[in-house]
């Protein structure tokens, strides 16, 4: 069978890379005007030039009065000048309707506009006013309190660039130059398909030999963190027919196909076959020598990636991870992530089979000596393992044993490590959990490892 | 006037707080059941007890053979031992209708269930068949191949505890053990009022003396990216009836009300008097002594916050951080944010006025001797300040000046310190811009610092 040869025709994961980011065009998928308030959390597709000065007008900065600061050189609270008061108030928003002269000021609310004629704002707690009359106690010299217009930003500046992610710190700024309306990258449109005939819907009553399909939750969350738009196609029976009917369908209205379940031998598994149809180019990778994950299959058909993920929870979203979140990331917009490591001493002795590369996923415990990571030892099989681990640990396609107290590098999952307060290894304990919860609700945070004996 | 009276009795920053958060029940708004498909980035609101088994059965990891592994013992390639084949296929998904015999095995699949009677999984690859016959390669031992039911997560174990924060990884977990619906805190809901005769909306033309709203803009997305529902209620004038009107509404359909502008002493600003009519305990703070912020009005009515937030951006979104942020969050069911600072060297002397709080906003430069911070001059009434800097410096009460080249402490504001491949240290320039977006196209990240002339 050709699906049987091209499977065993497993490559190396630099190599798989390599061959499906070829078949891509991994530019962002195209661009759309929204309103600004929808903008947060987007990707500016073009630079933003101001169309406005901010301020637009001179600003006074406080609660005084407008004046010429000639007019009060010299004063002290000895010795005030006085200066003749006009009987127009300029608060914030009210155009000024005179001019100032030498020898006059007028009354401005902090954020009001300078008249012309006016140079320095002399704030109200350095004045008093008595008929009619301001009584200098403190000279002030020219543009003193007065906010220019432009000097915040100036008409033609550009205020941010395409490529930004924004966040509130941004669309305050666009707002602050009266732009209602942004263009921002559109959020690539991915396709999340689970099959098996074993899988059933969260909320349906369990069956014997059946699974709930965790897969196009982790997929469809994992893609929103990731800038996209998911749309789960729903759960298809290990049916030719059904799997190209729904893979064309959502093919038509996706920017990026997932399926997951089906990459295996077993005779269950009909995803490859509906995939093996596509063209332009079609399959590029079937088996990759890593673990987990070597069962994935990576198409691409008219430039769209098209990945069957291992249906294996950890395998899955391992391999999501490794191959199609950065393909996601740059469809979006967005640059390529830069991952952090950590370095930990291995706590106990890891067995890895020659000739492919294996990622170790481990859980950090502080120790006196730094670090300790301890595989967690569950397998592809787990749903628990890829959301409990800190991170993992590559160990390369040559080597064989990772001895404990071995130093390693760890990459970290997730957004930052949180080292938990208390550490339980072993195995789960109902007694223990309510206890844990109680530590919880006092701000003590506990993590179970879960190591050895299940694996 | 009783305003201004209160307004002069400026007290410290921590006394603010003390006083805000007294007044203040900080315990999350309530909970609500809602679709897992729609929890990402929310908060649980109660621990999840796992109500299932997972995996639900026995499982097979492989493809391959059910068998009992003592049928298995002593064999090799050189001697392989035969087991009957019985004719049932067991693909995943299918519950069996047989219990395995000794001298008996089953076809079955990755993820099939395992049937009574077998005890391991012998591979696809380490068998042939022949005959209906199973020749056994290699030998197996009792539980090999097999994930056993409830090895992942068990029927009673608390799978995620009250106040995780949902990402891809809690989701998933919550999918494979079925459920479709989860307790969450509601967001609390957040009103957000702007005032003022001088605001304008964006996307309307601009006029003389008018200012665009952008305070609304960023702390509706500041709400959202700490948890909260924002609600704008529009720009009010300056308005006595139409704010106490805008105030009741907002108050009744909401768990925090903010306003914007209209806290300084100036004649058009009428916030604080419709403020001063709310009781329970009613303003519990008017005026802090620090700057940026110094006019902040922080008032609760019935447990409820509501607040005035200066007009002018630099100030609004400052207080925002320093007060209001950190009580969204308690409602939301967040624990506070740890807040992350960074030494650096002053690279300009600051001077701050004694008797009050500073906060120097800096942008940070990478130089042989670590970092620089460098003062962001643009005031209070900037609103490309806040949204360019990369932390702040705190100038305690009784300091007057902090000398150039002093080290300083930098809280940095928003996720992670970016720092510039390229600082450019001026004024504005159409041309340098354009320099700088074809850098950025390249990959290349550069920041402009406005210091000095427009402070």
């Amino acid at each position: 069978m050709a699906d049987q040869d091209q499977f065993l025709d497993v490559i190396d994961r630099d190599e798989a890379e390599r061959r499906f980011r070829a078949a891509l065009s991994l530019i962002p998928v195209g661009s759309e005007r929204i309103p600004l308030s929808k903008g947060l959390g987007r990707i500016l597709a073009e630079d933003v030039v101001a169309r406005v000065d901010v301020p637009s007008f001179d600003r006074s900065n406080f609660d005084g009065f407008a004046v010429r600061a000639s007019d009060t050189f010299g004063s002290s609270e000895l010795a005030p000048r006085t200066i003749r008061l006009l009987a127009e108030t300029l608060d914030a928003g009210k155009e000024p309707t005179v001019a100032i002269q030498s020898g006059e000021a007028v009354t401005i609310s902090t954020g009001g506009m300078v008249p012309r004629g006016a140079d320095a704002i002399l704030m109200i707690e350095h004045a008093d006013v008595r008929d009619g009359m301001v009584h200098v106690r403190r000279a002030v010299t020219p543009g003193s309190g007065v906010a220019y217009a432009g000097t915040d930003i100036a008409t033609g500046e550009t205020v941010l660039r395409a490529g930004t992610v924004l966040t509130s710190r941004e669309t305050g700024v666009l707002a602050a130059i009266g732009e209602a309306e942004v263009e921002v990258w559109r959020q690539p449109r991915v396709a999340i398909i689970s099959t098996g005939n074993e899988i059933i819907a969260p909320g349906q009553p369990m069956r014997p030999a059946a699974v709930y399909d965790s897969n196009s939750q982790v997929l469809a969350d994992a893609v929103r963190e990731l800038g996209g738009l998911p749309r789960f196609w729903g759960i298809v029976r290990d049916d030719v027919a059904a799997l190209r009917s729904i893979l064309h369908l959502a093919l038509a209205e996706s920017d990026v196909v997932l399926m997951s379940g089906g990459t295996s031998k077993g005779k269950g598994d009909l995803c490859y076959r509906v995939v093996a149809e596509l063209n332009d180019p079609g399959i590029v990778v079937h088996g990759v020598a890593l673990k987990p994950g070597k069962p994935i299959c990576m198409a691409a058909t008219a430039g769209k990636p098209v990945v069957i993920l291992p249906g294996f929870p950890t395998s899955a979203i391992f391999t999501f991870h490794e191959f199609v979140a950065p393909v996601i990331r740059l469809l979006a917009g967005r640059s390529l992530e830069s991952h952090e490591t950590i370095p930990a001493t291995l706590a106990v002795r890891a067995n890895s089979e020659i000739g492919r590369t294996e990622y170790l996923l481990v859980g950090l415990v502080k120790s006196d000596n730094g670090l300790m990571a301890f595989p967690m030892g569950k397998g592809s099989g787990s749903v628990t393992t890829f959301s409990r681990a800190d991170g993992f640990v590559t160990i390369p396609r040559h080597t064989e044993i990772v001895d404990a107290g071995q130093q390693v590098d760890v990459r970290l999952i997730g957004r930052q490590l949180e080292i938990a307060d208390l550490v339980v290894i072993g195995s789960h304990c109902v007694g223990l959990d309510y206890l844990l919860s109680q530590l919880q609700r006092r701000g003590i945070v506990s993590k179970l490892l879960t190591v050895g004996s299940s694996a």
